[in-house]
């Protein structure tokens, strides 16, 4: 280890900094979804480019057609690798709100946790890297590699324009790792290598009858209800035991080796804490899988919102007119999802009565995700992250998307490293998300450590 | 026919200050379920009390609870029949405003409608009969029966008052027949005696799985999804030709007799001009029955509102905490609401999949009606509709629910007689709603005549 004591003594000088700074940009509320949030986004990007550019990056901001994006490059270093950090800037949206103890962007500190929309998804986990960089480079120290950061604003809607630009970005982004943290370690004090993500497919179903709400007593009995409809469409596309029933698509789903099996077995999960921490009786889905294995390397289907006719207070007996869903799928590798597409919209057509008609708006969809799990970026990865956890990480799948990946695999033909930071009970997306203020600072160090880890692969 | 030419000349000649009556009291906006409106609905009550107060009436403002029922009656004519006019003085929301083509509270003729807020719905039906009683008594005859009036202002809310005060008022409102105008005409034109309504019984489904809405790519595969449950149980209620298919939903459907099926096979009902009226392709509904008996003599299921998850712009991959639903059943004779409420729990039982928990709330319940179809009445109701719209008026049933009717036949012991003036395309409950202005003339007529017929049945 040549990172030297010098560095390590700052890291640990540097942390109430470290945090206050994490406080600062969580008080951005970058909404990406939200078009009334458009000048906070850029404030976001503009927080984090003014960072990297303080301690002495070359930084650009590059505009797309939505977000921008935010790019910085350490000094190249020659024969040493280059290693791209990506991450995003943008957030979820919040509601509900009433359900937010603290404002999501009133950042609070309770319990050793800091809670605010994006504090582990993903403002908190890329500014580890950013901070390990930056004290790096205070240090007085050059870095023993070239690091470069992509910290984008459309991640959560998609990342359309990046996947759209990145290959003109390729000579740019050029790299021999890319080095994300925007998962999580697999339990409390047990940090995780991600080996593979699933992919994902969302879709936005509006099925429509009459050309206005209808009263329910004059016209019930004799019209398609829409809202019944679309019940029915949404409920046939699975069944009771949580199998996917549309025709074709489990057709390409690669098979989990018996190896990962056994592997994964060895894992301490348990069902019963896992279902009592979010707060349901019993886990349930597809059979003949385990908890993991369901969650990481089987495809989904999730019905993810539902609106139609009279939401608000009391009675008002009507056919409504209209019915939406917002639905999604998890994928896995090998499932395309232009292909899952096609299949849905034949069990739309196969399966929509007579006396109403379907619109799909496919929004997006990528591909599921498997990197190499023995490469030299693992082993330092490994070296790592034990020195600032005190123990080995162990390797998972994760059964979230960062559909970029497996854009940066194909694009820019490098390795991947998912070292997530995060705990599963942090809330992403969710009311009262957080981070926990000591996996921020451990995974600065870790940040810190894999830089000097990198370096010596040479 | 006993009523004088005098009393036709004179119905002719006040056919200007009947309009203008009826646009006074249009002008007065009595929305009943708009607590900011409670002055406008107590002033709604006021006026047709007045105006009943200086035809001679005995009239008495009665409070309740809520809104103010109008009492008026008549002399007492001994060994002639009583009858009871129920109407309503309040009004349903005007909401969505920007659709009126003018202010619902301004009261506007164009191409030969009366356009205003209650112009069919209801006051200007039950102003017919309260302008023929006054006509009556200002052509210096004597009414050849008992009329009373009740005029109430919470029929648009549920009629709650009422229903729990009915008992009391047995003695007040004893009658031999109720006489309501709240409904329509089968057709253009086509004059028509309602002996049939079905009942409601309407619900507020919630499905509650885990304790805060989930990530999607996390969680997805290991717990069932409350929104996709919520689908399922909603689309089980119902199979795709129509047909509920909860346990004991039909027990108690009274079959439609061969004489109902035979007589409604004869009225000239165009399905395809019915579903462009509604801006659907196609008719569908409950199999082996044509588009009338579905509308007015089978029971039905209809899903009146969804609400779940993530319902704004844009994609947020979650599972739901929460999916709730608002549906309802049209009932028929002799199907009890609580009974279908307790047969609804048990289906929730049986189809609720481990994991997540149901809640049903139950709003409010009333059984189907039927009168009788050729009561002395109905045959009185004949000869006065026929001489006012010059047809005999057809037989029908409606698929609406007033569910006080029930009550008035429960607790007076009465008849029925439920004559509409409206037309189908009148927009009650919507924007726009209309009244024809030679409808409500005729209707005046006819009422003017019924007191006649009925009071030569004795």
């Amino acid at each position: 280890m040549t990172a030297s004591k010098d560095l390590l003594g700052q890291l640990a000088e540097s942390a109430p900094r470290h945090l206050a700074e994490l406080v600062e940009w969580l008080r951005i509320p970058s909404v990406s979804s939200d078009s009334t949030r458009i000048h906070e986004v850029k404030q976001a990007a503009s927080w984090v480019a003014e960072k990297l550019e303080r301690a002495g990056l070359d930084v650009e901001i590059m505009p797309t057609e939505g977000h921008p994006m935010v790019y910085a490059e350490s000094p190249k270093i020659d024969g040493a690798p280059v290693v791209l950090v990506y991450g995003h800037y943008d957030v979820q949206p919040v509601e509900p709100l009433d359900e937010w103890v603290n404002g999501p962007f009133e950042p609070t500190i309770r319990d050793g946790n800091l809670y605010a929309r994006g504090a582990t998804d993903d403002k908190g986990q890329v500014l580890t890297h950013v901070q390990s960089v930056c004290d790096w480079l205070a240090s007085g120290q050059s870095l023993p590699l070239q690091v470069k950061f992509l910290i984008e604003g459309e991640e959560e809607v998609g990342s359309e324009n990046l996947e759209r630009m990145l290959p003109e970005l390729r000579e740019k982004l050029a790299c021999d790792c890319v080095v994300i943290s925007d998962s999580g370690q697999y339990s409390d004090g047990q940090p995780a290598i991600t080996y593979g993500l699933r992919g994902i497919a969302t879709y936005e179903l509006t099925v429509n009858g009459p050309s206005q709400d209808l009263h329910s007593g004059s016209f019930g009995g004799a019209v398609v209800n829409p809202a019944i409809a679309l019940c029915q469409l949404l409920g046939s596309m699975i069944d009771g035991q949580g199998r996917v029933q549309i025709p074709g698509y489990y057709d390409n789903v690669r098979d989990l080796s018996q190896e990962e099996r056994d592997q994964w077995a060895g894992l301490p999960q348990n069902d019963s804490e896992f279902a009592s921490a979010i707060g349901v009786d019993k886990l349930s889905g597809e059979q003949g899988y385990t908890t993991d294995e369901r969650r990481w390397a089987r495809p989904t289907f999730d019905v993810n919102g539902l609106t139609s006719g009279h939401q608000g207070e009391g009675v008002k007996t009507i056919i409504p007119a209209t019915a939406k869903a917002k639905f999604s799928f998890r994928l896995v590798p090998d499932q395309d999802p232009s292909e899952v597409t096609a299949a849905v919209e034949q069990h739309l057509n196969d399966h929509c009565p007579v006396g109403v008609k379907w619109n799909l708006e496919a929004d997006h969809g990528a591909p599921g995700m498997l990197a190499a799990t023995d490469s030299r970026f693992v082993h330092a990865a490994n070296a790592a992250i034990e020195s600032a956890f005190g123990v080995l990480p162990v390797l998972i799948r994760e059964g979230g998307s960062i559909p970029i990946v497996t854009r940066f695999q194909e694009v820019l033909g490098c390795d991947c490293l998912l070292l997530g930071w995060g705990l599963s009970d942090d809330n992403a997306h969710s009311p009262n998300e957080k981070f926990r203020v000591e996996d921020y600072h451990r995974g600065i160090r870790a940040s810190a450590m894999l830089w000097d880890e990198i370096g010596k692969l040479n």
